[in-house]
């Protein structure tokens, strides 16, 4: 494995690990997809679940991953509108990447 | 496989996935593990690796990992002493993620 290592080379920008960082940079980015993996959400229930986020990160955040376009933003004409966040296919492709993290969380002591 | 996420509840400060961004959070924490998973590197090497960072934010990202668990530092007393940062059994268990991330990176189109 770890001769192997990296599966292909990194230059030129062209490291796909360098580019999976960059979408997915920030803080609070992999939680984000962490509680869409589990269902479209609403962004008060992505506020309640991300304790100690500001409304403000939370947006740019959600806008970030829509440009990447990593999950969708539905508005439903209710009164008041109703919006929905939820993962693409791509988005939806990152269930390998979460799952690795929690099985290296699961080995980490809590602290 | 969605219909089971998350694999364990996350409450109380208990998600895996939580304690893992916490430990891989920072714009170049998972270009450094990348690095050592192909083996021991020394500070300039993995300075001259990643485009870009200051040698102060190479200095912390190591310490911060140091402190994890995730890498070691050895030093030889050699002149001028040479240090080596290497990844511990903890550090090597990442690999999986950055599998994954790999692998996400390459369906994202080059930009």
């Amino acid at each position: 494995m770890l001769e192997a290592w990296p599966p292909q080379p990194c230059e030129d920008g062209s490291c796909p690990v360098a580019r999976a960082v960059a979408v997915l940079d920030g803080k609070w980015t992999l939680l984000v997809i962490r509680d869409l993996l589990g269902g479209p959400k609403r962004f008060g229930e992505l506020r309640d679940s991300l304790a100690g986020i500001s409304p403000k990160t939370l947006t740019d955040r959600l806008r970030d991953l829509e440009s990447a376009g990593v999950l969708s933003r539905t508005m439903y004409p209710e009164i008041p509108p109703r919006v929905e966040y939820r993962l693409t296919d791509l988005g939806r492709s990152l269930a390998p990447v979460l799952n690795a993290l929690g099985e290296f969380g699961r080995s980490l002591a809590i602290g």
